[in-house]
């Protein structure tokens, strides 16, 4: 229980696993090179990292904590636990910036080792940044630490057990450590899936996704990560917190979605009780055209208001089905024009035929057409491939970002525009703004948006302004400022517009109560 | 707009409509009579209420806050607004204690006029409880007045606006102080339902229905009350609170989850924006049959897993279908054993026949006997009765109450097991203990249990021992305290044993930071 289980560690300034790491495909230089003027930037300059802050002695008594060799402090640990994988954060590490290196990279292995690290934390007024996949995009790694007496980063690694399986109630009780594809393979060793797929999958935590309230690309048909979670025990530094008496209560407010979304502010995650479901026997993904991003949009409204979701349910407007970013290998490939569907069916045999047959008519007489499963195959094969791409593209100097926010149906467009408008104004003539629908309610659907612009002599500084006006476009919308990726320090500015005065003033006393001294996140999420 | 919309008043000692109260039904007494000696209960003897103890003067400055047409102090209407409808509260009643009464019953009818009201409590330090429908039967509405310069009723009988519909998005916004069919029928004009029945629902408010967690009978169909709101504006007496930017979000916590459940303690909610669905053109209740409450229940785990719910799916157990409640007229006919599930399904009539076929085909399987629709015209039929007959129980000296919980399938038995022997023990040879499955979800159910036993010269002090009970044993089988009844002043101090010492202190913190001063509900739900 004590050993450190191996793990590909994604390289300190790319996504993924080092080994995937790949030129720009010429097929995708050929089409970008018809819009932006590509360079092939030089290799990263050499970083150099600020020396530890924390006296030896104080890592000494967390090794007591921990064992000693769960305390470290090497270059390269602290290096690979510095910030997560946004654009800017890449280009940041690029830069060589390691302002946000922690000072020592602790890893305990149990609940009661988080708590005795909180507590150590607190004894010495370290900052603390909880770290599972390391894959945040909003900033949630870049915690806040002047006035500390030092950062530590919680690397939550060796926490990878399945604890308990419950087949009656279908339910399961997960470490936070656990990557997408660790947890996957110990359910279907138990014949069973969490159904939780987002693009981040390989990389990042159930602790993670728990704790930003994440979205998969079947949460049509498995549900959020909010919505799977029946249970979760947390430690804070005021001690622990276990919740979940039953599938839902009237005990008061729910306080699991106070915890689902706090972004290690409040405590650490350290187990998680999951909604599980039986390993699909069949999956089946199909592609749909659409004459326009309207016509498609208002199909999947009526599926969800119909009741009929597919498990998989997305649509690419105008521009991302020209571009087809989900199939790198196929960019600049021919294209039919309109707009590209997803339609996605897990199950059993029987289960899957009879949805599959029961959308694909009321898709057919909206007028949409089919093109059969080349199209979903093609999807699902490249379903988490774009974040390498992203670093290719960096790498020949095109600027390439993503970002997402939710609304209403009847609010949908509305959104869209102003999104759109506001980083093609921003980023300037030539900029690519794609989007695709990706998580669709009865009520309302996301809107995620890829980026693309020739890169400046400082991206950095060519990008947050545009990343500003979008967000202020979503604000003046009324639509939230995230709808998967969580506040981190990049959303935090405008989370008080979403939320309000008040709102934001409850997360502050909930912070003041379970985390006195503030040592958690410090800055991240809370205003 | 500043008119009193008229509505039937409930009695304040008897449940609902007081045309509708009736003497004990032959057969029920005939039944009864096997079990218990009735008695003849006298004439509930004059009340006397204690004088308003707030000041004229204060009560004429919030008369030019709401207009004085809307501050009462009369005793009648003093009296309606005295506790709620669980059997302590009519015991109480009964017995001539209005200690709880409120000084002054204020009708505010607007956001600004609630929070106009809350801004006059705390100036003059006055304890406020937000009133609904008044069908609360947890003591929610005995509020803690001690150490306050008064307390007043806060009735939002004049909110009964549909404030907006958006068909688009199949959302409408409601006002707090709306009853169930005032909601339905505003909603039916529009071609809507919002499909939430709960057995308060002729007299229960959208307000209340938000504040408590409620939970209908077709909650397998059409969701929880809280899975219904996307959005919510609430007056605290800090300010204003809006929430709803999308149907999901992960721009940190869910903060509408804090305010729903919260029961009047964090603020006023004075809007709800809830999902809606078009008006089921057929609604058909099955009746099926179980060799045992372990056979049901499992058809109703794998219907649940199984992605195939109906709208409505309850399951009585062997002492309840003997009975059979839901339907008074018939109670001591004849039974021919086993337990009764009620499939219920709503929708267009290709929805509901499929689901029907699908639903069907399943339970034959397990064992199940199809009774056709007749069990479920009776089920529909009384399916809001039940509360008169209690009080017509109480009148005949049978001391009848209810309570409620929810655990995950594989806890199922032990917690059935563990409530049913825990009140038979307190209150004793002869009580009769029924219960039913009415709730379910992938994971689990809840358990609801009716309670009779002949009266004893005490019943509050007979009844209250055996609620006690009741409740350890729930929180020994580690369910929850309450499934869809909230927590009020009766389940408070079990609350803590369900979230721990840290989550009791979260909601302490919470309460402090909107409501200061401690105005709203002081007492009731945090503990």
């Amino acid at each position: 229980m004590s050993q450190t289980p191996t793990q590909v560690e994604m390289h300190p300034e790319r996504w993924g696993d080092p080994a995937k790491a790949a030129p720009l495909p010429e097929n995708v230089r050929g089409l970008i090179g018809l819009v932006f003027e590509t360079t092939d930037t030089p290799a990263t300059p050499a970083a150099t990292l600020p020396p530890p802050a924390i006296d030896a002695a104080l890592l000494d008594e967390l090794g007591e904590a921990v064992g000693v060799e769960h305390v470290l402090t090497d270059d390269e640990t602290r290096r690979r636990r510095t910030r997560g994988k946004s654009t800017p954060d890449l280009l940041r590490a690029r830069a060589g910036d390691l302002a946000d290196a922690p000072d020592a990279v602790v890893r305990p292995g149990s609940h009661e080792e988080v708590a005795a690290v909180l507590a150590w934390a607190v004894q010495h007024h370290v900052a603390v940044v909880p770290f599972g996949g390391g894959t945040c995009v909003t900033g949630g790694l870049a915690a806040r630490r002047d006035g500390y007496a030092g950062l530590v980063s919680l690397d939550l690694v060796r926490m990878k057990r399945l604890l308990a399986v419950d087949h009656h109630s279908m339910t399961a009780v997960l470490e936070p450590g656990l990557r997408g594809p660790e947890a996957e393979a110990l359910l279907a060793a138990e014949g069973l899936t969490l159904g939780h797929y987002p693009q981040s999958w390989e990389f990042a935590s159930i602790g993670g996704f728990a704790a930003t309230r994440s979205s998969g690309q079947s949460s049509a048909g498995y549900g959020r990560f909010d919505a799977l979670v029946v249970g979760l025990r947390v430690a804070t530094p005021r001690g622990e917190v276990a919740l979940g008496s039953a599938p839902a209560n009237a005990a008061g407010p729910d306080l699991r979605q106070l915890f689902l979304g706090s972004e290690g502010a409040f405590g650490v995650i350290t187990a998680v009780t999951v909604r599980v479901r039986a390993l699909p026997e069949r999956k089946t993904y199909d592609g749909w055209r659409w004459p326009s991003f309207e016509a498609g949009a208002e199909a999947m409204r009526i599926l969800a208001q119909a009741g009929l979701l597919p498990t998989v349910l997305r649509l690419s407007d105008e521009a991302e089905t020209g571009i087809n970013l989900a199939r790198p290998d196929e960019i600049g490939g021919e294209g039919s024009g309109g707009c590209l569907m997803i339609a996605g069916y897990e199950g059993t045999p029987e289960a899957v035929e009879a949805k599959r047959s029961a959308v694909g008519a009321v898709l057919a007489g909206l007028g949409g057409t089919d093109l059969g499963e080349e199209p979903g195959r093609s999807w699902a094969h490249g379903r988490f491939e774009a974040p390498y791409l992203r670093d290719s593209l960096l790498d020949a100097g095109v600027l390439v970002e993503t970002l997402e926010t939710a609304t209403f149906w009847a609010n949908r467009d509305r959104l869209y525009t102003g999104v759109k408008e506001a980083l093609e104004q921003s980023l300037g003539e030539g900029a690519m703004v794609l989007c695709h629908i990706s998580h669709v309610y009865e009520t309302g659907c996301s809107l995620y948006f890829t980026v693309a612009q020739q890169a400046a002599a400082d991206p950095l500084a060519q990008w947050l302004p545009a990343k500003a006006a979008a967000n202020d476009a979503i604000v003046a919308a009324g639509a939230t400022i995230t709808h998967h990726h969580a506040v981190g320090t990049d959303h935090q500015p405008w989370l008080v517009h979403e939320i309000g005065v008040l709102g934001a003033s409850v997360l502050r006393a909930v912070k003041r109560d379970l985390d006195p001294t503030d040592i958690l996140n410090p800055g991240v999420l809370v205003p």
